[in-house]
């Protein structure tokens, strides 16, 4: 049997949500159709308002009157995909420079070329912010590599000291757990001890 | 560091969405910021739609205009706890007469007593339709079956037949897995073979 029209739709844009199936879809919606008014407005103005959510036009960063990020220190600039990754970065307390949202990673198999990333926007911050150190914190995967590279790669007239994030053993890992390419890239990247 | 206040809001309101934590809100929550306003706006219509959806006062089922399940056959009526439960009993295309809901289980633990579930209701339409069997399609829980047990002594003045969903080893299930509780209902139900 059907369900009504209006729950199939609302069951259809909640199985848009990243991880959502349709299993979970209806039980959101059965939960949404318990609410009463004021939860369900709550919720949907919410919806609405995130995009009202600026980007800061100099890091890219979320920022809701003024972007307290650019008022920090800028001899190390710290170059992430998204704007939502600052929020892992910052909640370990170990950077205290600014951002640059690079808008992406290359993933030619989705379409993403180099022309969609902010390169040239992150050259510029880099001459008029005199930065010294870059680093290059992208996610560890083979689009985050080959993008990490690309950009060391376009960064090569500057002088500027580049690092990225290191890659191996995730805290807390046990050697007959851990995966072949993450073993191989702890191997590969060994510190002298 | 803080999210915006306005995306710290839409993560809250996602929250209160079954299964769904602080992790999971934030994952949702990003994505919607990646939305164009249409992709935003058929979700927050579609959730707002839904409070329209609207209840057949004969059977308590969700509706549109008319109510289909109250044209069918009324000799066998089917007793779920909410309305949402007919779609799983429908899949199967085993039954084919009336539903009644219930409007939830007896749970003192949660504050819902008898008085707020609808017998009376159940009684009229058991009179008025000529109900010929009554078959109680509750969760094999202590709750569903405490429930079970309060309609089946509600019904004892009335000489229909009352049945209830059989319990016992799910399709598909080895004896070494089975819970202690099943094993036990699946032998003091057996069946003559």
């Amino acid at each position: 049997m059907k369900y009504p029209a209006n729950l199939q739709k609302l069951i259809a844009s909640l199985m848009q949500l990243p991880g959502v199936g349709r299993k979970t879809a209806e039980r959101f919606a059965f939960r949404i159709m318990e609410w009463d008014t004021t939860a369900t407005e709550e919720l949907t103005d919410s919806i609405l308002a995130s995009h009202t959510i600026k980007s800061c036009p100099e890091c890219g960063l979320w920022m809701e009157d003024t972007c307290t990020f650019c008022e920090r220190d800028p001899s190390a600039l710290c170059v992430i995909a998204h704007a939502r990754d600052v929020f892992a970065i910052e909640e370990m307390r170990v950077f205290c420079g600014r951002y640059h949202v690079l808008g992406g990673i290359l993933s030619p198999m989705e379409g993403r070329y180099a022309d969609s990333l902010r390169l040239k926007s992150l050259l510029e911050r880099i001459q008029a912010l005199q930065v010294k150190e870059l680093i290059i914190a992208l996610d560890a995967t083979v689009e985050g590599d080959a993008t990490a590279l690309w950009l060391k790669e376009s960064l090569t007239d500057s002088d500027i000291q580049i690092s990225r994030l290191a890659s191996g053993l995730p805290m807390g890992c046990t050697l007959d757990y851990v995966d072949g390419g993450t073993l191989a890239r702890a191997f590969s990247d060994r510190l002298t001890f």
